[in-house]
């Protein structure tokens, strides 16, 4: 294991095993010490053929002086506590997102780490996809100059179950978080999202209304640049998972296209066909998993910044709670008013 | 001249002359009989060449027995005034858009639309487009169900003269008037706008807000079924003249791209690279200059109702004023509250 | 009608008509004086309609001293005479292909053309299509270094009635002979063809070949510099009129994709859909029949060479008779086998 | 090992590393017992990470009754005695293609596969590729009717070695081989191929020429059923790894496109442009092998036939055999000559 990166994993849920299989088979330099989930039963089998210890305490890992870097793959409640914890043990973390849904817990838990001083990552895999991160390297290489506007589609296949729908913090929080952090990757780090301007509805499924959330909905951000954004969301695009980034500015424009299984046409007496776009988000974002992870451990090899970090995690949460209070109250919501609340 | 309709054209100014071109090769059973232009020195030679008898008064068409139907294509101001003289004088109008800038004169032209029973209809080019229409008739063939989300992506190459954009009365009912009209046109005759909400910025040039406009503008819409649409407007696209627009419901997706002088794709070691989009509107829109006086003339053959008739005039102007309206006092705005006013 | 080039027009069939109103609508600077047409008859309320003199007289033009430039739009076998004694009467000349079937006929046309001088074009109007002349315009600039590989496919949406079949010289001389050029345009005018093989069949209906041809064929050329094309003719595509061009080469490739008559896409649950390509080679090339004749005109007004001229209507005839006997010899046929024969 | 297949693989060059890691991470059900390489020393690192055994001679894996199926990776001259051998000791054999290059032994190979009665399949993992899989797939449901034109567009990105060129077989052997399957493949298994024609040149590289190959080659298949194929090769495509396949027939066209790294697009002043193709052929066809040896497994699981099994090996020799025969003699040749012989 001479050289190579030790790491602890905790969750064995299908994020979690995800990612080992990814460490295991795509990562070189990084080996995988230990598992650890509170229910460890159904991935005992899972752990057992990769020949991976797996435990229900996380002190397993974060006691274990051999471990430089964790990753938290647990449910969101866990994740602000596993994270201070191996912060405070002086290991590097990469974490599924959200932090938390607590501003208070999220500022706390970036404290930690800035205080410790150890790498921090947050899942945003999608800016490590190969198209959108193609559209933002076109962005930072000036291609399409000052940016102007920004879209970002993002739709799914088909709405989650009415009872996640329920613990999921609403459309804007679970779902759009993505789009959001999307939006200001695009934007670059520099230009900070100033107001939102959120519309919704209930257009897919009724019990998603009964809920208390919508499932549609379409957000406007304006940066302090004067750059806009647009998001639109859906919890059900019946063709596939449409997943489609542009940013136009004073040089130009850059976009890209969801991404198709393959890419026979065929011409009939009819019309002209292809195939649908991808369905599940693990087909459409699955070398993504795998970039981000490397991008992790180059930072932690190199010492530079990770690409996602811990202000990022924040910034997501913070225009998912703007865009959820403008729809409320059916008016433009300054970001200000909820970092300051 | 037997079984031609007989038509009289006022302004022979840059879009009188393409339609008077397009009345004399592309229409079957029309005949130009007159031209009309309080400025006719400019038209001269032009009309001469087409042995069209050019004439300053409008009385010249008005008072004609023989002229069945009239094209009305002279400056804004002058467009309620001869629709209104047109009409009473039992003439079939076509109208270049918008109808007036002022909702009470709209409103009494319609008015003597319906009094007079004339066919009327606006220049709304755009919804005879072939790549628009080629949406809407899916939209309409029920290819994507319900509609849920409509995108409209509609930017100019260059910005017009800040003299112009002076006397234009602002971006939204200078410019995104098409795009209002063409959400409309995608929703449907029976969903009308309940809401609109305006960002905008001064993006490209300093001299566009000093004249007291935006340059830049994202504009939601909100129907009363509960679909919504976004449309962006930029008064400069370096790359060409940028028009696009998707319809996303219930049952699937349909977009449209830009149109290109050719197809032809160059590999080389750099990259793939293709020709630049249309640049220039008359060659976008080209054909759908043609496809609208088809449309109308036959509309007038056959007795049906005009694709783009007085109420959609006056509501692309009912929803770009709701636009500006939302801008100045930053907040969404009803479309009730301009209707009422 | 000073300053005007002054055009006869000999036949008022389809495509004399076409020209004849490419000419009144869409090319300025020319005047059609007289049409004529050896059976008038059918043409004659369009003649009236145009306000055109219509006769059956060919020396009603020859000897007509005004007009300086002609059309040959007859069929094949008059081509030759027509074109002859234009030239004889000092009259530039515009011919439809092919100047006729017989290569000693051919020569002497062009022993003539050379003798008196006039500018001499042949309608391969596919020389002037947007997309293939967009591949030709990438390929001169050098964008793919030195042509290796040129690929043609061309196929009909539905095959000719076989009366029609029985007269029409062959697939080679009758269809494929516009593709031969392609492949020579693509090449440049410098590069000749060496060698040819032809193989065929009877895929698309056994009437074509109890008629004595082929309806499907793939052709190899070979070029003097050692780069080689392909061509691939089929009378019958059932999704419409496929018109394609490949130029590949040391530096690089260019390619050409069909026109759609919109670009719109729809996805739905089942897949993701387009319009099918253009069906009639009228839609499909229209643009190209204005862009020809604006080439012969600017030609004759600026005294340079036509793009298309007499040199590249005997070569095509030479590679379609060289396919022939390559099809029917089962054999490579060297080019000079034909011209020296 | 319960229930898994246990594998050895001969050969740990490139190949066999990549088939192994594939077998280790990607392919469930199957375990990996031995690796054998007559010059182990360069792979020793690679097998020791992987926990492999790895030694020098065959035996060991042809002696091992608990090895049920073996990979066959190393240079081409030893496949024969390998796939023998494995044979006979009752293993299925999957080989890396050709099986030879005398087409006697190949016909022995043959003989012993079907006398053992071993599974075998040839690895031509491109008839696996997502893009070729869905045309053939197309073919196959019946989308294009009556195959009547292939088309196969195969280019290397650059030109081996000449060191390696010489020894390679020529072009049509070490390089078309794959084409040449890939139309018999859209052809389908009932419809062989009767006789070929092959242009070729020396283009990119006069070195290859010196060596007694061609760099740039188009080849004509004539098939039984009448239908007709067309490949051409190219040893350098500058842009990259030019891989497309086109089928046509009497009720339509499937054919794919290259893939591309990303799908972004960029719109400037100049141009558009997207990124290159692939360069390699293992990101190219990285899934392909993947999924070959999913397939081969398949097979033995559940008894099936292979997609690509003796006789497609046999078939590619012969018809680059025939091509190459066909080049030399300069004339067409018929498959019977070469199989005959």
């Amino acid at each position: 294991m001479a050289n190579k990166i030790v790491v602890g994993v905790f969750g064995a849920g299908r994020i979690g095993k995800l990612h080992v299989d990814n460490l295991l088979h795509r990562i070189p330099g990084v080996v995988v010490k230990k598992v650890v989930d509170v229910y460890p039963e159904p991935a005992k089998e899972w752990a057992a053929e990769r020949g991976l210890p797996l435990s229900d305490d996380p002190a397993d890992i974060i006691d274990d002086p051999d471990i430089q870097a964790v990753l938290v793959c647990t449910s969101t409640d866990t994740h602000a506590d596993l994270i201070v914890r191996s912060a405070r043990a002086g290991k590097d973390v990469f974490t599924e997102k959200p932090i938390d849904l607590d501003l208070a817990r999220i500022r706390e838990v970036l404290g930690v780490i800035e205080e410790t001083g150890v790498k921090f990552q947050v899942g945003f895999n999608r800016r490590f996809d190969h198209n959108h991160k193609a559209v933002r390297d076109a962005v930072a290489a000036g291609k399409v100059g000052k940016v102007h506007v920004i879209k970002v589609t993002s739709r799914d296949p088909a709405p989650p179950p009415v009872e996640y729908v329920r613990r999921s913090g609403g459309l804007f929080l679970d779902m759009m978080i993505h789009d959001l952090d999307m939006a200001c990757y695009m934007a670059g780090p520099d230009d900070p999202v100033e107001e939102v301007y959120a519309v919704g509805g209930v257009l897919v499924d009724p019990a998603i209304g009964e809920a208390g959330d919508v499932d549609t909905a379409v957000v406007t951000l304006k940066f302090e640049s004067g750059a806009m954004a647009v998001i639109d969301n859906s919890r059900q695009a019946v063709y596939g998972y449409d997943q489609r980034v542009e940013v136009f500015g004073s040089g130009g424009m850059v976009l890209d296209d969801n991404d198709f299984p393959n890419n026979a046409r065929v011409y009939t007496k009819e019309e002209t066909s292809a195939d649908k776009i991808h369905w599940f988000f693990l087909q459409r974002y699955n070398e993504s998993y795998v970039s981000e992870l490397e991008a992790f451990f180059e930072s932690l090899r190199i010492g530079s910044e990770p690409i996602a970090g811990g202000k990022d995690g924040l910034n997501a949460v913070l225009l998912a709670m703007a865009a959820q209070k403008s729809l409320d109250e059916h008016r433009p919501v300054k970001v200000s008013e909820i970092e300051n609340h």
